[in-house]
């Protein structure tokens, strides 16, 4: 027997006019691409996406086309993110700090048919223009004065939305219909597109909505250093206009100077980012002086917090920190850390800890940890394996069919990460299944092994990787990059990993290096430091 | 083009196997029916649901059939909750309040196959189970050892479910399945069934978990005292186990000693209720001294909450209220107040006529006011009209295709509620559409006219309703239930009528009476007082 509830379609263009009708007044700050400053509210945000999407629609984007950005986090990109999809098209975010041939094959993946783009990143649309053969049109996020010269054919933002009307119907569809499409970052072969659907990204602003998870509300202030281009600003945008919070959108001042500016300016009382930009923001206070009240929570995502960011921050700061575990291929909220009830939080040093796990599960999704024949593992906080992951905002396949060997013949997305998985819902990642290290039949925890070294105060950075071993099958190797001036004895740093890894883990040998590589998300490059370092002598080395 | 992310149906299975799994140790602490505490966990919990699930199938419940409950709020209503929505089966909610003959008439017209109910409730089952035919099994909340006799065939729970399996497969099924049953109080003609889905159920349960909303997280306790059989307890019990919250199950314990021991004793942090139970625990607290410290919110729904409660609480009690708006057939939650942002809540007298607003509209529920003709009316927070809603957990229709027009034709329910909406999303109710008084052409709202006689200290309760009149079309007449052993003058109620609404609201006469007529969810029965005073002479009265 069917319910007899009202069947509404979850559209993300209820998202922005929700925002309008009961949160209008509410303000959008930005930091401009040319550092101006820039507020308005949901009521006038919502009547200029309105405008872009008549005026996209006229320009000719019609359901399912796909309309690209390449911008910061200002509020033309919000614009374009709600008018986009509003229209049934599909926003794909593309991350400027890759290269440009790789964003010239993106685009072309996509098939993307405008590009919409901010002027700092001009000289990678005149770079690849004449590449691209699907883009109907180039959109630079500025007005006609103000619009540079470019070699390619770009029409302004302003220009475009000038003389379209304010007024909407917007139409409503089956809410499974594609909303966004954001690649993964691709360490391992071409990246793959997520293709986000109108229901997956409102259930899951919903759960990001959560008292546990970001818990955002009309009397909070959102700063979003987490880049639009990275898995949709984690919800971010959206959630904000769901529950009427004011947007702090930081353009590209995203140094430690900048942000704290703008904390203290705008109001902030949350804010979402990876690891570097906290520690930017606490060298900035330690050197200035400044100070960052009112902030009752910073959200940490995008590689795992360290011990001593946490206490950096929970101590010295008197700002909270929340860790948080996802991908881009689950939209990206899979799990938020929450104390365990009754937890004495009062007492610091006995749940220190237990903070520096990934988070806890959020409603929605299910998790699963198998072993390399996909046996179920226990959830004991203790076993070990690859980490599955299911629930209505995780991906079922990527764009065009590619990568089905991520996602079980059950229905389970395969997410890559190496997890122990508590009684309680709490999620501990310990490796990424690529970079787990197989000595003698068991697992090494690269990241273990790493954080351990970068406990001594001339670490700045350390990558484990596996190297090839007769009699072990692959023995851990290290490779550190000191902190500048700085010369670590290996023999402190052995004892550093010592103090938190089994003896069997430590590295057969460690090397310095001036500077490790970095990927276009700030990650090390493992798979190009195995390949260089494929014929190093392990026996000779120490 | 379709999105790539999972297809997962919303399945109110998945919240208890949610809650079992991640808070899995949280408890539930109950006060049962012979005033004896059980305590156990969401796990339990799972595993008793489960189990409950088996034998009902076992017995012949097959998906569609509905289930009737006339219970208090503990801990086998909530496995009843979940094992029978989990079955595919509708759990169909009654009101141990109604009269027997109404009870009667609502099983046999949900057609429910089993019935189950506190031994409180005996002496109905035992007065209307030759009236139930579509009954084949009454069942009571109890072991065998401590079951009553019954004149009616009664099994008892614990022997139903003893010997079924604690492990189950749930079926997946389309998300707007019928899940539960709830018949509106039916203050004009028969009562109607409102049918909550999977889906319905699982949304509202989400947006209960925004932060703005209920906004509970897995470090709450919640007291819910609103009833289970009422709206579905507001969702609480869906949405603590979303969350991991504990729960406070108060059975028939809902006087304000029993409920304050509860309050002291769990720790409670939220609790939901009406008024009145709220008035209950604010006396009890005044004649006893004690105090209720660690609540962090004190939800308050089903009929107005006047300032002087307010004032009680937040004042007196240190314990924040939140007023929300909703009825049966919004699942119920439409608004929840927050205050406006930037608004100075050190500021209480500034502040506290604002929090008397029914709320801000939440995410997923859209609302318009109209005039009689079904025009739309501006949201200026003056003009008063009818309240219509929309959204994905509002009813579509009534249960068996009844009041068919409480819809419009382009998908909106008609609330029967009178109401101002201001321009950022606050809701205003001001009457009810049946009780509105009509007025030379205008209208007098009658519940402002009964708040502003009850600001007199010796009036109880007051029904203000519009007498026919053959000049004006209506009148306002007033009928005042005073404070026993008062008699509040008639001008000095009519002062503080005036010293609230406009002078041609002014009742044209006022009658004492010792008892107002209640209905079964404790609301004014206005219709029987219209019959009653019909022929009253206001010309003659003062």
């Amino acid at each position: 027997m069917q319910g007899l509830m009202m069947k509404q379609e979850l559209m993300i263009s209820d998202l922005i006019e929700h925002a309008a009708k009961v949160h209008g007044s509410r303000e959008i700050y930005t930091l401009e691409t040319d550092r101006s400053e820039h507020t308005y509210n949901w009521g006038a945000c919502a009547a200029r996406t309105r405008k872009l999407a008549n005026a996209l629609r006229e320009a000719g984007v019609k359901p399912g086309d796909r309309v690209a950005t390449i911008a910061w986090n200002n509020y033309r990109h919000i614009e374009i993110y709600y008018a986009v999809s509003g229209i049934g098209a599909i926003v794909h975010t593309i991350n400027p700090r890759l290269d440009p041939k790789q964003i010239a094959w993106m685009i072309g993946h996509a098939e993307d048919k405008f590009v919409m783009f901010d002027t700092t990143f001009g000289p990678i649309v005149d770079g690849i223009y004449d590449l691209c053969p699907t883009v109907e049109k180039w959109i630079c996020l500025t007005d006609a004065d103000t619009k540079p010269d470019y070699k390619a054919p770009v029409t302004d933002y302003e220009s475009l939305i000038e003389g379209a009307s304010d007024e909407i119907a917007w139409p409503r569809f089956d809410e499974n219909t594609a909303s966004a499409l954001c690649y993964t970052s691709g360490t391992t072969g071409n990246p793959k597109g997520v293709l986000y659907s109108h229901r997956s990204t409102v259930l899951h602003a919903m759960a990001g909505a959560f008292n546990d998870v970001i818990g955002g509300g009309s009397n909070d202030t959102i700063l979003a250093v987490v880049p639009m281009f990275h898995v949709c600003t984690w919800g971010l945008v959206y959630s904000a206009a769901m529950v009427g919070a004011k947007l702090v959108m930081p353009g590209p001042g995203l140094d430690g100077a900048s942000l704290t500016k703008m904390i203290h300016q705008e109001g902030v009382t949350l804010m979402g980012g990876v690891p570097t930009v906290w520690l930017g923001i606490y060298n900035h206070i330690k050197q200035s002086g400044d100070n960052v009240s009112g902030v009752r929570k910073a959200l940490v995502g995008g590689s795992a917090l360290s011990e001593s960011l946490l206490r950096a921050y929970e101590l010295d700061l008197g700002i909270p920190m929340q860790q948080g575990w996802g991908m881009t291929e689950t939209s990206p909220l899979g799990a938020a850390y929450t104390p365990y009830p009754g937890a004495d939080l009062t007492d610091y040093e006995g749940t220190v800890k237990h903070k520096l796990l990934a988070g806890r599960r959020i409603f929605g999704i299910d998790m699963m940890i198998v072993d390399d024949e996909g046996r179920q593992l226990p959830e004991d906080g203790k076993t070990s394996g690859h980490l599955l992951a299911k629930g209505p905002w995780v991906a079922s396949g990527y764009f065009k069919g590619e990568g089905s060997d991520a996602f079980t013949d059950d229905g389970w997305f395969r997410t890559g990460d190496v997890a122990a998985l508590h009684p309680d819902g709490y999620l501990e990642i310990t490796d990424r299944s690529k970079d787990v290290i197989k000595s003698g039949g068991e697992w090494v925890s690269s990241i273990e092994v790493e954080n351990a070294a970068c406990d001594h105060p001339h670490v700045a950075m350390a990558a484990c990787i596996g190297l090839h071993h007769e009699k072990w099958q692959e023995r851990p190797f290290l490779i550190v990059q000191p902190v500048p001036g700085k010369q670590p004895a290996k023999s402190e740093i052995r004892d550093c990993i010592l103090a938190k890894c089994a003896k069997w883990w430590l590295p057969d040998a460690i090397v310095y290096r001036d500077k490790l590589p970095l990927g276009a998300t700030g990650k090390i490059l493992k798979r190009q430091l195995k390949e260089e370092y494929r014929d190093f002598d392990l026996e000779k080395a120490s």
